[in-house]
């Protein structure tokens, strides 16, 4: 008897996605988190975490996914219930590392609590891709030769817990991805002037940071992410096999190729 | 005899600030340039780099300064002058790498010619800052532990050619600056909404990457560079001594103080 699951959604397109796939879940959120999610189970102040948990176990939830962004939302240490209290010295920490840090303490909390966390691309594997092209042309020797120098760039970073993502264009680096993620790394690169720059083209590169756990933050890619590397001029888009989630993949692939912007998989 | 001064004027408040200190300089700006310096005695087209190397020689040029950002600006192979026809190979593969790969180009062009390159700093050594608290309060532990933080990711990433400047604020990776620049990234963080954030504060740490030749593309802060740090709600610059120019010293220190912003110059 592995339990219910719970579905903790937070943004983006994940948490349907797996309500979706897993109709009998719970799907919970939390306040101040905007969660795009077909139905809501249940819906809790993080300052109450702890009557969280027990609203879990009292419903049987014994396996919890983490789905989607919920952010750094604003607490009200005044309205922390006990456990939260008891968590205190612990949050202060996590929120002061990056994100896996903070990523990490909810894993242990929920672990200290006998619940399983999963992450969503074992519930769904077909979230991912294997290696090989999925949209669009090969990418050319100057694409090749720009990926090489992304990852670099990510590799170099990823000991210090930052760098899901990096765009580099004809040798040039014009984005770096940071706590505001994706998105908002590729409209950064899309205002470049063109006098920096020369001409457009250029590569999005997404992997895991190294040692990430999977389970949450997971770097994931959509069809949003085709319409900022449109407008941010890119030629294409290369992602860490089975280890990067595809939002909406056939919405994802469609718009890619109408929009001549190739997806390629490897082994990053 | 080490010939007459020339500078190269670029963007930015370093052109005129050399040109005022060095009133017999050679004023010279190329075509497609925004170049802001109060007297321009020669303008060239990039493409005739050639004719332009005849012109220094005759008028006695040799020693050259490069003052301020050129950016990219588009070259129109057809019009090359032969010089530019024989640099083409090198030019392209400069243009390929990082800001550093043209920078040595650059100078590495002039050498062949006899012609010395200076550094800014060199001609105008109160361009930089010693070591200590140049304005606003000392920073906190807050502060210290972003500044290393800050500085770590700059380090990291110095051997791949990239990152003079990143901002951390409370633990949390803002800004690793690209080729856009310390004022673009700074406006990149200033629009981070809160959610992500959580509160303000934080720090930009600005050095050169290890072994960058400081003739070429020396960081530099100055009153924008505060009005930036200020509307991203940050607390303090840290620079590195001797190696980061202070553009309009007076006025920068100044804005620091109306603002509450600190500037803090250390051997990073």
């Amino acid at each position: 008897m592995r339990g219910k699951l719970a579905i903790l959604a937070g943004g983006g397109a994940m948490p349907a996605a797996l309500a979706r796939a897993h109709p009998d879940a719970l799907c919970v959120t939390f306040e101040n988190v905007a969660a795009a999610i077909p139905r809501v189970d249940a819906h809790y102040p993080l300052e109450a975490f702890g009557g969280f948990l027990d609203d879990l176990a009292a419903r049987g939830v014994g396996r919890v996914v983490l789905a989607g962004e919920i952010g750094r939302p604003p607490l009200d240490p005044a309205k922390f219930d006990a456990f939260m209290v008891r968590l205190g010295p612990r949050l202060l920490g996590a929120l002061q590392g990056g994100d896996d840090a903070l990523a990490r303490l909810v894993i242990s909390v929920f672990e200290e609590q006998g619940i399983e966390v999963l992450g969503a691309h074992e519930l769904l594997p077909e979230l991912t891709a294997a290696p090989g092209l999925l949209a669009g042309a090969e990418p050319s020797a100057r694409n090749r030769a720009d990926i090489d120098r992304a990852t670099d760039i990510l590799l170099a970073l990823s000991p210090l817990d930052v760098g899901q993502g990096a765009v580099v264009a004809n040798g040039l680096v014009l984005g770096i991805e940071t706590q505001q993620g994706t998105d908002a790394m590729l409209r950064f690169v899309a205002d470049t002037p063109e006098s920096l720059r020369g001409t457009s083209g250029g590569v999005l590169v997404k992997r895991p940071k190294q040692g990430q756990d999977l389970r949450v933050d997971m770097p994931a890619i959509g069809p949003d992410t085709i319409d900022g590397a449109r407008k941010a001029g890119l030629d294409g888009l290369v992602i860490a096999a089975r280890r990067v989630v595809l939002i909406e993949r056939d919405r994802l692939i469609r718009a890619a190729e109408a929009a001549g912007i190739f997806i390629f998989a490897e082994d990053l």
